[in-house]
């Protein structure tokens, strides 16, 4: 798999948003599976203070434009709501790149951020740290702290000790 | 009354943001109160961190635009602040119905959704529900519980079972 | 420095967005500070609820078009965000002006805000009367209460006797 | 009625905690209701992040403890918890008065509260300043600063002119 | 497995809070699983304001006082806080049964839950309905819908039709 | 100053509680100035929803018994509150140290936590390193991951590498 990508905008994007304030809150996290699965660039909650003074949640759908019919479907079947938004947005993405840091339990991948070619981002996976963590009974931070570590001293990235 | 709106599409709706963090948190409800009753489509507060971290609240009203200027007499009457944001929205809603489910405690009122054509959401009304379980003394979740099953049992809604 | 300034429009705003989930929260401050120096309009975070169900903050930026460069340079630098949004956004600013309250402590400055040739906000500055409050040895809310009620009978403001 | 009350501690107060994340959020004004109508001095919610990461809400009541079982009858009738926490609590409560204000509308109830003989609180009646507001058509918070400014104008109360 | 629990009070619980305000907070939900594979009651994070506005996460941990210990080497290894509290708290359970629904896609369990005899919760176990909705591609509120309604239709739940 | 303190346990803390719906969310900062200045261990703020669906603050302080009066002088004349709530608290604190660690800016102090004498915790000083990053133009995340680094490089901390 070749995963870099360089830094770009995506003009063609949408924001959805739903308030939701009669929904069962254990759907949210089937939800937003099934959002990820069908393309969804990302997805998120926001807590939000509805008509009634009601506690609802606001499901944030971030998806290129062409796929807004998918979503709904989903969102439509798998949520309360009778209805939904749209915004038009433009998402700056960084170019990135993922690298291998070797540490005491083994390599591990990290994720890398390009700005106008400077590196600015750096981290690390956490599945893999996760499972580093479970499997050596090490603390997760000790984990990462680890990960950044051999980064910091793998040297020059780009030419820069950033970050 | 008919209540029946085929599915569609409203491009020309705006999304009015107003950060306040100097307000008396006794306001909002009628803020609210006004907002709906001079013909905003949904108002909500979200929770925020303003400057100097404080604690603040952000309105958000959702309203056609030509109705902007009613809304925004109303915000700068009534709460404190001294600016707010347009974001251009266009909302998507269901086709919506509205049906009588039989249920122990005499006929409860439920809106229907429709997507494509097909029934995807199925809601109780709030008021009538929660007056049956004042008048007769039964938790309120169980008055829900019969209304989803009347209407349920009820059969054959436009050939499906959902919701 | 002259201070008044008409109520407009502000046409060509942008809202930028960023969502982070793996940031230290002690760096927010900061980051706001960076982003109020090099000209953001508004600066806040929402807290939100991202991927794997994690607690996240989105940060937002309301700033000028011309000037997202700049946000986005410090926006990379100091946050672990791979990526942003942009909405476009349009800005309704009051009419603002200056005035000098008289308090048995000395005088403090209000913002005022008109509506169409109306006065409709007053706000007393905050770090006048927290300076007050803490020289003095009086609550902070005391300082603003003879604020407001030393503004209120100072008489015809616009002719009006709101708010 | 005898409003007055004096400054006191209530030593046997119990705060009642159940984290609810199934149910519908509708369901929350009623919870309170009844609560409150069955003798609970204050009910609130807390959002909260749940296993699984979802977003839940903790009910919390406080309560003298001999009404525990009331409180418990209520809230396991009326949410989905299985299960619920007590906290000894103790409560401080200032001296109460209540007193009527002159304004342009009418006498407005205002509430004072008392630490040590010294009056620190002031607060209008809310219900009383938006029946004000709805019928003369004035902003609510040109009411509250009226009542603030004919409270503080009445002159001597307790000698102080605080709050 | 006999599952059966009769209702009942642990008065030696204590709940555990840490206040973090300098945490990645990709570690929440490892944090979460540790703690309760190590025997923890509940956990739950609190979105909390901090010293200098920052925003922070209180963890929450309800366990058996004597279970404390555990807990704390993992807080202390996992989270960056340098303290904690202890609050004590007793915690009223319910009565627990299981039971088997039937429904077109085959059994799923069900949580009951019985105060002082009576049945008053019904809970649908939430993995099972999510692997039914992703095998079956139906949406998940409506195998819950389904659950409910084959619990109802079970008929007489220790004479009571709630909930 | 001698800063090494042992690991221990405050047994006679109280958290205080406060809900309040009425205050103008700009004095949350002073409060918490005033609170800390006059002894409190630590001040955080809950969002909260309350009676008739209002969004208010919850106001805690930890402090220690003895000086209860203290801060509620401080509550009752800074804040709107008419009562609050006291629970008891015990706190466990790790065993603390400051140590410098060299960085190419300078040396930085960071704050260690000991739990049963093994270095569980490394935290660099948020004011020092905004200073450099300040005072440098480096960004804030590169200062600490450097401080992280040199402590790391510095080598055999009560002989674990940890964290």
């Amino acid at each position: 798999m070749f995963d870099h990508k360089s830094e770009h905008i995506d003009e063609h994007m949408a924001l959805l948003q739903a308030n939701i304030d009669d929904m069962n809150p254990e759907y949210t996290s089937y939800v937003m599976d099934r959002l990820f699965e069908a393309g969804a660039n990302d997805v998120y909650w926001i807590p939000i203070i509805m008509k009634r003074g009601r506690p609802g949640m606001m499901l944030n759908v971030l998806v290129a434009e062409e796929r807004i019919p998918d979503m709904e479907a989903i969102i439509f079947a798998e949520t309360t709501t009778l209805g939904l938004r749209y915004l038009k947005a433009a998402v700056h993405r960084l170019g990135r790149e993922f690298a291998k840091v070797e540490t005491s339990w083994g390599p591990v991948t990290v994720k890398l951020g390009y700005h106008q070619g400077q590196l600015v981002q750096m981290a690390p996976e956490f599945k893999e740290c996760e499972a580093i963590a479970k499997r050596h009974g090490v603390p997760l931070k000790q984990v990462y702290e680890e990960v950044r570590r051999g980064f910091a001293d793998k040297g020059d990235h780009d030419g820069g000790s950033q970050p």
